[in-house]
């Protein structure tokens, strides 16, 4: 299922592919968020195009629009959004937690009411698991519960221990299906929870492990630390999973300590923001540089240069800064859809520069 | 320049050809509208898959941004937009009656306020062909004063006085250019009106004629009128031009008169509104059928067909009307782009069947 084909020589960092029943996948990756079932704005033909190799649904968003059961007539997600590509789901607690209103965490699942209508729903594993085969995602995550930073000792410690029963009954809950289910480390930032969460999670034995709870407004070197301790707590031989995290440096961070999967709404979110990342310099993982632009700035009025002349995207091989830059400040929607495309292919181009490197 | 190939056994419908600067176009034909130097989220690429042949840009929306300076470095509109084909842009004067505040209408042109600052300007005939030439356009439009409906006798006398000084003072500041300069036929409703000023611009010899002040809210009937005995005072060897006629049964009506350009803004903006052409059936000019489709109506909830099984656009050989639907309940801007792609094409379509009619 998991094959490390080469690992650094200097870093824990390692190549390898990751099988799926929709295909293999080259890691390290990243995946374009579609949220809502599509990468907004973009086809799945631009997707690959530009070297996606797998995107990411939130199952919070597609239970509520369009719901479980249109699934079943569309073919799953993937026949839905004509993606024939792998798809891994998230749980849809980390949304409950984000954007659901009045939610109550019960042992048997987390109730809450709909960002959009109100409507009050319980969302347990079994749903989660339930959901997530229903859009035939090829990676399915457990739901856990995401603790916040900071985080008192003993909430961190209930909340591991509610993650690891949650675990549990989603691995019941997958059966004997084909898709791969991933558990998820708890623990915020204490190395004996973080050490008993990825023990108990092993002991249950998943396809994959996701490192949770981080990317949450701790700092930098927290962050660091936490992973110090928690990747190598994880299976070799399985894939791991940092989820939310989606700065350059941040990745190339987690990629030396042995991670090899990651997603973020950062290169799809600032692409529509007009932000769009420019200058790729990776030659080790000592150092990674790259620039920002703010397309909309004054400067690029007259700028008549591709927005970066080492990208093979679309967008800088047909058109100028100026022309960006002008259709930003217009309002066209065909600027956020070109500065899109651009931000995927940098984070694509990223990504396989590390695994060349490796 | 223009070449008539074939005209209908039945009706003054006529197929021909029109060669401009940057390439040749099939006649009659469609113009989607890249108003600010875009087709509004679509790409040059798509264009061109979609059988589009020209786009129309507006002056006064590229005269107020980017300004025409700009396009001198960039290679005219053509080369800032990177679309290798015939451009239209009309003279600015549409807008700045729609648009523009505080507008006097002077002799010597048109002054009025910006709507996006406010800043004062003033729009002579030698600006907008000035402004027209930067922009490198294929076919340039004469200054002229688009009169509404209704409008009185008088008003509409001096009107078209002032569209033929304006059109003499046009021509002259084209000079040698390889541009085509096409004239505007005013006049309102009142037939001698329209027979002057046919008569005073084919007298200064354009290279084409529109016929402008209609579909500005005049009865269908009326519309019909004039046409009638507008388009027989135009010459045959020279291409006819009925602006801002969008409705495809209207583009048939005027079709059938002998009219061979048409240019809207209803299959974006619709597309983008996510009203959807569907259905076209068109055998003869007898008769054209055709749907508009809402597409975010729940009765599309579960619809897994194509949104048209006869149309061979990217959307409807990709996604179902499910998908699409789902797309615009989310507000997903890929639903606006996936309509407008559609749109474009049914109204490349009809044209193309169009020409095979004649």
């Amino acid at each position: 299922m998991f094959t490390i084909e080469k690992k650094d020589d200097k870093t824990s960092a390692r190549r390898g592919i990751l099988k799926t029943a929709h295909g293999d996948i080259q890691t390290p990756f990243f995946m374009p968020i579609a949220t809502k079932g599509a990468v907004k704005g973009v086809t799945p033909t631009e997707l690959k195009e530009l070297g996606a190799q797998i995107v990411l649904g939130n199952t919070y968003h597609l239970l509520l629009r369009p719901g479980t059961e249109l699934f079943k007539q569309a073919g799953g997600l993937r026949g839905f959004m004509k993606w024939d590509k792998p798809i891994l789901t998230d749980s849809g607690g980390y949304q409950v937690f984000s954007l659901g209103k009045m939610r109550k965490i019960k042992p048997e699942g987390v109730e809450f009411r709909s960002h959009l209508d109100g409507q009050k729903i319980m969302l347990t594993p079994e749903d989660s698991v339930r959901a997530q085969l229903a859009f035939g995602s090829d990676i399915i995550m457990v739901l856990d519960e995401c603790a916040p930073y900071p985080c008192e000792y003993n909430y961190a410690k209930e909340s591991i221990e509610l993650t690891t029963d949650w675990a549990r009954r989603c691995k019941q809950a997958v059966g004997e299906s084909k898709s791969l289910l991933f558990g998820i480390v708890q623990g915020s930032v204490y190395e004996d929870l973080r050490q008993k969460s990825a023990q108990d999670l092993v002991a249950l034995d998943f396809a994959g492990y996701a490192v949770g709870g981080l990317a949450v407004g701790e700092p930098e070197e927290k962050k660091l630390e936490v992973l110090d301790y928690t990747v190598p707590l994880l299976p070799e031989d399985k894939p791991r999973y940092l989820m939310g995290e989606g700065r350059p440096e941040g990745i190339l961070e987690a990629v030396k300590r042995g991670v090899d999967m990651f997603d973020c709404v950062i290169p799809t979110r600032n692409g529509r923001h007009g932000h769009l990342y420019v200058g790729l310099k990776l030659d080790s993982f000592d150092k990674i540089e790259y620039k920002v632009l703010r397309i909309s700035n004054e400067k690029h009025r007259e700028d008549f240069t591709p927005l970066d002349k080492d990208c093979d995207c679309y967008t800088c091989q047909n058109f100028t800064r100026a022309y960006l830059r002008h259709l930003f400040v217009t309002e066209d929607y065909l600027g956020q859809r070109l500065a899109t495309l651009h931000n995927i292919r940098f984070y694509m181009r990223m990504m396989e520069r590390m695994r060349e490197i490796i």
